[in-house]
């Protein structure tokens, strides 16, 4: 096991009604001036924002608002909200939505405090200090409630890139299932390939004897098998719902991916569909990740054979473990096939003649070096294959 | 599931010679005047004691030093501790050992900021605040250095009690696997006993359908019993030193305890047999666990019975829960064999003329009222018919 450190100090407040909570929690973690920060017409409908405000009213704690975050955020509205916060003096941003809500609001939060381009943060520099963050989080997806990560896209280019730090983890994040009850299937299930996504990227490592890590990965993922068709067939399955959503924080807060390498080819491979095709990130998964894993699984066979037998209930072929490594893929893509994701290219609006210019902006844009590095070394070839693969 | 919130902050820093870095973190968090609490002359004789005096040094942190704790620690010490730190203006509390240490630390810092005794602590009243603590672990076993949870025995009566609250969850912790190399084979399996009962404690639940804490659970006993042997084997085995010890510590920071009711009748029947023999509390545990899982074992046989299957390899059977719930107890006490712990009270230095007497301690010691309540809630007579298992 390699030397780590492990630092999630997020408050975690789960259950029925929580979010009447969120006034108290921003007073708890110093707030007096927010900024809350949301998506679309549904959290408005639905109640949720009218009951954030009151809470922060209850508290005597004034806001602004800034809605209209789009799934795969964008840095226009970043910039907006950047400043914004700089000429209202907010000192603390509340997100009230999903993991793009979430991502979106830590890139304010970051680029608030700081005299250059937010964008720097996207492209390496450290993220030193940010406004503190809280979230009421509507989606089990993307752990952004509990991660120090944030993705966005750059309108210029499609460019969709990560950062990570410390200092931009929610103080405290507030996950009622019941929020997530009225969400529609296909977004449901893009939510659980996602957070299966997590876990199998901490899974494909190359540091091996971490078994603490896989055994952790195995019982998360085996708890998706269980709730993803129960949730499925009963969106109002509170239990169900309630346990996807905290394997989600669990799958994404990096308790699961201590002390060893990880892969993240498949979230790479994937970020550029969802920014050209602005597709749900988790029906991109569901198409990219049985193409990954097949073309990596040679790398590994063996750590494919295991995840085979002990989650997807495969009979180990010890004289060819490749068989078993396969099979379990397979029981991976019709599982997620099941619960309604897209199986190809097309069914996520892709097209074969866009496979170049994926792979361009892959493997060439915003300063890579004709690479992507994770599990394997992909170069411009294998990463064209991949994405024919998928057709 | 129930509603929940879960917060903990603390920072884990892990892997090899990572003690030295024990001066940064206490000034990171706040320190400047610490107290190095420890036990006896292991981490002196093995220069641990002086790499983390060096550190502290090294960042011009000054320090008071108050060695002694012995395993389950005292309240006589605590006091003492008490004393010292109001006089010395102490700020943090720098633990250097095992759990003993650790909770003797946590308690010490509690009632240095309290002007009433500190065991009231001990019989319910809750601590609001404490001086910040910090640990450098010295031994995988009671989890204490990732939870707000502190055990300390009373000399006048021999009462073990226990007291939790946030505000005692060390801000940071520093866990190198090297460290317990040294550790003799009886002590390593207590404590891999010790975590095992933690993670048994939290499974017993009287609330259903939390799937994804089962199979955390189930993710880290499984780990346990991959690494138990291998320890044993070869104490010098780096690799499964590191998942034991990180194991340990999720196995009791409560990430596999939430949203639901948890069990810690074991717990406290054992209590009273490490407070009158002065036995390893992990010793007392393998004699305890099969013992009491027996005799709860009808009042939900699927619950055993899952366990026995998914962790233990046993095969299910349908037609008798019972009999593969049997077979799930038998092998997790013969496991425990396997490892050198102990299989009955005698061999833990226990006596049967003793029991009248434990169960008393138990049932109305320190202010109960003549039961014990967690899984099952047990009277005098099932406890004494618990410890006659026990011989």
């Amino acid at each position: 096991m390699e030397n780590f450190s492990f630092y999630s100090p997020t408050c975690f407040v789960f259950g029925r009604d929580t979010e009447n909570e969120a006034g108290a929690y921003v007073k708890r973690f110093g707030g007096s001036k927010v900024l809350i920060h949301y998506g679309g017409g549904s959290v408005v409908r639905s109640g949720l924002l009218d009951r954030v405000k009151e809470s922060l009213e209850k508290e005597g704690i004034s806001y602004s608002l800034l809605g209209g975050v789009k799934p795969n955020p964008r840095s226009g509205l970043v910039y907006e909200g950047i400043e914004l916060c700089k000429k209202e003096g907010i000192d603390f941003v509340l997100a009230v939505g999903g993991g793009s809500v979430i991502d979106s609001s830590k890139a304010i939060a970051a680029g608030t405090l700081y005299d250059g381009d937010f964008w720097d943060f996207y492209q390496g520099k450290h993220i030193e200090k940010a406004l503190p963050v809280g979230t009421v989080l509507t989606i089990a997806a993307a752990g952004s409630e509990g991660s120090g990560d944030s993705v966005i896209t750059k309108e210029e280019g499609m460019y969709k890139r990560g950062a990570g730090s410390d200092a931009i983890r929610p103080k405290f994040s507030i996950l009622n299932p019941a929020l997530t009850e009225t969400l529609p299937a296909y977004q449901t299930a893009a939510g659980i390939t996602d957070i299966m996504a997590h876990l199998y990227e901490r899974y494909l490592t190359n540091s091996a004897e971490v078994e603490v890590t896989d055994r952790l990965i195995e019982g998360l993922l085996l708890t998706m098998i269980h709730e993803g068709p129960r949730v499925i067939a009963d969106p109002h399955n509170y239990e169900a719902r309630a346990n996807i959503m905290w394997a989600g924080t669990v799958a994404h807060n990096n308790i699961c991916g201590v002390g060893r390498s990880q892969d993240w080819n498949s979230h790479n491979i994937e970020h550029e569909l969802s920014a050209l095709y602005d597709c749900a990130h988790g029906a991109g998964l569901a198409v990219t990740m049985p193409a990954v894993f097949t073309y990596q699984m040679n790398h590994n066979v063996m750590r494919f054979a295991q995840v085979a037998t002990r989650v997807w209930g495969c009979q180990m072929d010890f004289a060819h473990p490749e068989i078993t490594a396969k099979a379990g893929i397979e029981a991976f893509r019709s599982f997620l096939i099941s619960l309604g994701m897209p199986k190809n290219l097309e069914e996520l609006g892709g097209k074969e003649e866009d496979i170049p210019k994926l792979v361009e902006v892959l493997c060439h844009g915003d300063g890579r070096k004709g690479t992507i590095s994770g599990f394997v070394t992909l170069d411009e070839t294998d990463c064209e294959k991949i994405y024919r693969m998928m057709l």
